[in-house]
């Protein structure tokens, strides 16, 4: 096949911080706040599985000083014959624990035909780091108007990141947090190495605010 | 946010080779057969861009023993602002280049709601590098019951693109052939590494045929 | 050429943490110990050049509250045409800044041949990143005794680290710090990528102090 | 510690090739050269252990068309406890296998120390992966004068490989063969991703001969 010529080093003029440019605050509830100083801790379950399940988690995130509950409805698994999720009845029970705790809830969109539905009940859209590069789906909620929580992809350069953050700004949606998440190095003794230094290169490069989920930097490979 | 718990490792019974089994035959055209012994060479630009340019680059590949013609009518570009491709046009000029030359032509599909107009005209769909855990998309595609291109992810793990593989394959279309294009390392003397002793990894482990692209292992990233 | 068999999984008896027993302490000066719970700032230049430099730099160390002075006298450069370091005369200088200060001086030891001259001078032995599988130096290091701090090799698993440090406790010297640099990764813009999470996998593993050196991981590599 | 500044890019005017310049040849023996457009194939055991051992590998080795016998006499182990080679009692195996079979040796030398007994009866010098960056023992080769066969460390990039060589080159030895033999990635399918890209590269970039060692890249992980 023909070489794909070298994409020209991405311009990202809506994601760079201009000079002086001041941060950008994304709001997700009135106490839910990005952006503005203070750190945003979330918690939950990696899938949600039952009322039961997500009420008890909800309630462990609030006691634990948590202001947001995540959880995910549809799971994108490396194969296909593991747990996909509850989808509609997950997000749901999501609505639930946000009805009993106050906890504003984010969760994870997977496929462009679902922004609306996700939208309709969740805070904020997650893109998974299996999607950073998911173009159709980050034009999407780029167009939902909602806040975004963009993870890193396992693969994806700082460079990039700010590209598919664009994407989304693009459509009109500057309500995007970026979270470091881990790469994938040659280093096995965690699932995931977390990159703190690129905290550090967005918080020069972008207004955009940065969080970080150490849930698999941290998780055990074994 | 709490751990996700560590994936068993993927079991993949319809992609890996059972004792025995022969290879699986991933037949495009009467005369474009994968996996029968030959190799199938494959020629075409990254994206189409006029019907001149696809027909003078169909005639080309035909005259250097090509079998097959590919060219990007959807573009997944790292910037919003990079050309996206010339879309359902594009379609259109492939399928003027194949009755000009009687190729078959394989394209890529990005968004699982394009599968069925892409179906309609393309003998091949392709599942770019950045689509391999793209699974609604796999699905999708799965379903079409198309030939399938499935290009390995920069940084997935050949138990990772069986297991995308498997996406496939369990939507009930075997014909899903895998593609080599290199993966991402600390090395950048040229844009990837071809990963060579993958293919001879896939030849043990699955049934399916294997193709290599070298036209991004092979490019200058300077 | 034979395939050389895998070998096994590492096994360091010495290096590795048996049940209850408590941090090592590496005791470089009466007010200068690792492992202790407080914090050691070291600091100095990448290369010893002058006497003015390095008293110039000393006094700036001690004044930022560093318990140490670093500084190279031998140099391991890419490139054979870059400075090599003043090698002897930078230990005089190294010994000149000791006395002005009192801060205890830690430098790189790149030959086994240089072990005993760098040992007559310095009070801790610094093995370099490129060193880290340097087996003979490893050994000499051992022998000679002296507090090592041995920084991990760009591409070093935490187990090959372990291991390495094995090298020197199996001399009988148990004096080693562990020294987290930054490994080589996809991501570019920064010169290395600083592994936390190694941090924490060995503060579990291991009962040998740890520190960090940021300063590769925190630079430019533009 | 303060910032180490960046190396400029290496400039090795002695590995690179000029323009119109011819490949290097590098003569190890009256029959075997590198270089001359034959594959010159080589073969034999990881570590020498017996005169058995060497002699009958040594024989497969001629009858397997191959033209020189590699074996290690010493072995770079990640593990102190591991099987560490019969140090001079195997140089004098490898010499005794020459004698029967006419085959020239090549053997690693792993401390700067060794490198005249070692070239006492090698006829060419291996420098193993672990010490690419081993400067010291780069010096020691090149004044040896004797034939390198230089393998990449599997973190080295192109350019940092060329440098070492011209470590070699610059103490007035050209006859330096560069191995590739598989770098390190986050794939762990296979012992090492072979990078026959960089094979390419090379071929453009330096008049040196390039070999490949395919062992560690065809081994398995399992």
């Amino acid at each position: 096949m023909a070489a794909t010529a070298p994409q020209p080093a991405a311009n990202n003029p809506l994601a760079l911080r201009r000079p002086e440019q001041p941060d950008t605050l994304v709001k997700v509830s009135d106490s839910v706040v990005f952006g503005a100083g203070d750190v945003v801790l979330m918690g939950g379950p990696c899938a949600v599985e039952s009322l039961a399940q997500i009420l008890e988690t909800a309630r462990a995130v609030q006691a634990g000083g948590g202001k947001m509950l995540r959880g995910g409805a549809w799971k994108p698994r490396t194969s296909p014959y593991a747990f996909q999720g509850l989808k509609e009845e997950g997000l749901e029970l999501l609505a639930a624990a946000r009805r009993e705790t106050g906890l504003p809830v984010v969760t994870e969109v997977l496929d462009p035909r679902d922004v609306e539905t996700v939208s309709a009940v969740a805070d904020m859209l997650q893109i998974g780091s299996r999607s950073i590069q998911n173009f159709p789906l980050l034009k999407e909620v780029g167009r939902s108007g909602k806040p975004v929580l963009l993870k890193r992809g396992m693969m994806t350069t700082v460079e990039e990141w700010l590209s598919s953050a664009e994407y989304i700004l693009c459509e009109g949606n500057d309500q995007v947090v970026l979270c470091e998440r881990g790469i994938r190095t040659f280093e096995t003794s965690l699932r995931n190495t977390l990159d703190v230094g690129a905290v550090a290169v967005l918080k020069e490069r972008t207004h955009l605010p940065v969080v970080v989920d150490p849930s698999h930097a941290a998780g055990d490979s074994r």
